[in-house]
């Protein structure tokens, strides 16, 4: 089985961090790329980067599916491109955020997301309402923790984010915690052991619903509203992409 | 991996049946059981059936989860009995019904279910509902087919099944289609190469997520509405369980 | 009018309980049957004990129906089996909970249910949202008093449900109050002294709903989801149920 | 027990009607009042009939309390008025649609809705919304026949509501049937007999809820919306009404 | 282009107020008429004080459309009558609590409301479902000022309301404000300033969207719910309107 | 007041016939630019094609920002990019879909959309979910008409739209109806005058909306979701965006 799995921003410390996440989950007879865009903003804060990172992000698609890829994975909380990227391939595609809400809706009544920025919330808030999910999900916290210091100082991180953990179970009702960055993977397991509660990483989800999909052989519909692009002559900076057979 | 798939009723063929379905996707390293209760209903059928259904079902649960598994699947599409299970175990618990949904939703626009008998509808509208995954699903649809049938007349069956997925695509809008019992998992490939879209088998879905979620080390949340059951002195027909460790 | 009340739980004074509440309230030309299952958990809280009450509680609907019940009223705040129990039979069954819910939705705009425990929270909720009544329902608050305490310490109970509902008038925009347990019916009237707002305790609002339905002659529809079950041979532990004519 | 119940329009002959239907299903130890306006439309079909409706039906609840009314019944489908009706009276004020919703989601899995005209279809999916309704409600259909026309033609009104309560149970999947007028009451026992489902008529469904409010003491709640009118000076047509004690 | 205005209470200060709000914002070629009702309330608080304001400002509603008004907006933050007003004339009508919303959900992710009284919160809850925009809307909030004191006490006035948005901002993820008061008009711009969010009028909205609405030449539909009335003899009081041609 | 419409696509007959839309409904006053992006698709026709149109479209919105617009119209019926939108400018920003809808609930009680390709279905669904006018809309019906027959076969287009409006009014209770492309302004009159409903156009309902924010000096919330970009390193393809003072 092959997984591609795509860090949507050009930052390499965290394409590794995320192919190292992805290592711990994936079965044995798993054969990953984790790849990134040749072209593209270094982290994905908000709706403008999220819109600049999906063509470097699909070319990376379109490649890892001609070589043979049974699944892809986007490596971003906000599911950046994820209808596209599903309309581009036959392969079955997950966010890691989607990953996480759904199994997270499996372990626990209430589930809590503690993401980064205050301004990725209106942008998770609408993925739980397109995917349903915001049914089961109690509340979407801030610890306005910016992407690239989950890096440069995960000590501090680590307390801001248990800080928002504490009180989602006591607020919001919460019995589940979904972890809102790609970046926060290596602390899922900590939180876990400290709160007792399931704290989900969207990484370790995603690479799991992926490898599920991809042993079930199943394939992306082509019926509705991800049918593949129809061909026409697109102008200029994109090379126009040849049709994934 | 030790995988428990319990079906919920008392029909050996069925449960013979479901233990062949999940022996096509299981992961090489899983190690499964497939059980079904000592008593209760032939076939599930209704709200009547589900509830007798959920004693006999537990006991199953309880032993296979102190024997070590480490994750459960009830294989009946109504989700019988699936918080109670969840509030008894440790281990993650999986409905087929809702692994169907959740998976169907990462692969099409719109998916419709295809079930057995009208009666089960409002069961299936209502776990849909509270999933919050009505939000993907076109509708809802009754073959008229009883369960028992599915084994006696094959052919039949599956001359029905498929008329109705053939108005599915066409009236409903879905591009993805769920079969609605976990007897229907002989049918799927058959449908899918017969209408070129997916059609998710709810066994093969729940095998899927159940050994997702054993190999990330998940656990059911003890925290909210599936805590473990208080200790209390249970009168009569039911031994007191003994409190899983 | 004869009316059936059944206890889902085996707690006799429980019971009693029930019935001196329901007595209140009962109109003159009513003759009541209240009783309690042979089996089952002696208290219901959450999805284990719900799940292991049911049986037994099918058992008393059986009963009472043959012997001439026009309608039912299940006495307990989770409305176990409530669905099951309409399908098994064909006078009218009332939950209390939504019965509570309902007239609650008549006498204010936005109601808050407090009840005992928090696990019991997420199958409130789930109830409300099944029933369409979570868009009137301003919160469900839990006071963490156990079920059987509201027996054995009063005066606590009374001075911790006081306090949820303080907080529910002041910060829930709630302006009717619902009790959340069938072992409440006693408070209702101090609470609604005290606050001035109208308190609902689910045995009065059952009752007056299932002498309603009995009075017009209603009966459950076997058109749907509640059609009889289809009779076929149960293995062990429950006796096949003959059906009812 | 003192009801009260109102026809919002002024046609002396659908108060008549609405009398009888009320006195069939009123309990023995009621004294029942029933009214209508001084001024207003002689029916109500539409938002600007039901606007002129109301201030005539609210001097009619005002001096029904005064009087003594325990309960008051709107005996319009459109449950025109009903909370500003909340706000003026102190007793509880019972919608005849609403009742009707209420019951018929106790009774069956899915209601279908059959009403008049095609115009009062968003008034009534309105209210449902509102009430939380909708999520038990199949569909509201119009027969397209004249409120008066219910009067003057009976035959012709019982073959068209009757050839949409079959599509209803055919096409909609409802198990369950709301009549969609007040002037209908007389028809609900012979679809009754002829459709073997559950049809509500919402005179006898609110007079019923009236009965169970009162008996049970219960009060319009004074804290929320339903706060009574701050005493100031209207001008002109209207007295001002003086406040209820 | 003619813009008619409606002011649904009694009082002229208030109706002057308007009138000065809507001048400023209204486009050069507008032609405005500002009116009030001969008889009702003078003030609209709650549901009482509403539906009595409804017949006198139908009655402006028809003169000024046979006057030849191209839209007609109803300046009361309860979008009081609104249907009733759509339904009686062929010109569009807006609503200005229905305008501010549709104009903040396109300027921000969330909007919160901050309106007078806690009575009026369930009105413009009902109003913001209907219209949908409940989704966008992150809370309704009161600041228990009376509408007349806007007048009398604007230095109160604007205290108690900053205190308001200021909590908005902090506790309601919101990141735009309407302000729930037709009164209120003169200070929107103040508040934008201070609070450098979007902070919207609903008389300015209200203005811009008719007139929007009116320069296209839009006309409200006459097929559905919004019908004209059919003609029939009405009683006293209200003198049968004549339809507008 | 200086309104910028860009045509996200790069089809320039498209971009006239946009423009020739837009004048005919612009104000007197209203300074109009119309755009195209120098690269992307030449018509968007599902999420692959939106997603590869959004970074040359922000160019033109940053571009014409910095040149003094006051308000920007997305003349596609995805709305795509519109998020983006928002967040890279601080003029309002309208798409001609949001703005049809918002239109079309003021005129009517529940409203059809006609568009071209079925694939486009899904994400018109998902926008109407989040802007909250799926509770206003019947249905979202597709002619299989790719986009650029439009031009090509403006007579054949029309027969097969005026189809689906007959359908729509016939089966979906619609009394609007908003047709679902930017190449169709053309067609709402006539059939308006066919149908005697309203019938919207997007590119003049994105163009009033734009119209009447700008004139009311409304300006895009920075403080959540649409917060403008932090300043960061883009790498290659796209020149890093200077950020709009």
């Amino acid at each position: 089985m092959r997984l591609h799995i795509v860090n949507p921003n050009t930052t390499a410390s965290m394409t590794q961090g995320i192919a190292a996440a992805a290592r711990m989950v994936a079965p044995p007879d798993a054969v990953m790329t984790v790849t990134q865009p040749d072209f593209g903003p270094p982290s994905i804060e908000g709706f403008v980067d999220g819109a600049y990172a999906v063509p470097g992000m699909l070319a990376r698609i379109i490649e890892a599916e001609t070589a043979g890829a049974d699944a892809h994975v986007i490596a971003c909380f906000d599911d950046t491109g994820l209808d596209a990227a599903r309309a581009i391939s036959n392969a079955p595609v997950v966010g890691i955020a989607e990953a996480a809400f759904h199994l997270a809706s499996m372990l626990g009544t209430r589930f809590t997301v503690v993401t980064t920025l205050a301004r990725s919330i209106p942008i998770i808030e609408d993925n739980l309402l397109r995917y349903g999910l915001d049914r089961r999900c109690a509340r979407v916290r801030a610890s306005e923790l910016p992407v690239l210091l989950l890096e440069s100082d995960p000590a501090g991180a680590q307390e801001k984010l248990g800080h928002e953990i504490e009180r989602a179970l006591k607020e919001d009702g919460a019995d589940c915690i979904v972890l809102g960055c790609a970046g926060m993977a290596a602390l899922a397991e900590k939180f876990w052991l400290r709160f007792q509660v399931p704290v989900i990483d969207g990484v370790a989800a995603g690479v799991g619903l992926a490898t599920t999909l991809a042993r079930l052989g199943m394939k992306t519909s082509k019926a509705g509203g991800y049918a593949a692009p129809l061909p026409k002559p697109y102008v200029g900076a994109f090379a126009p992409f040849s049709p994934i057979p």
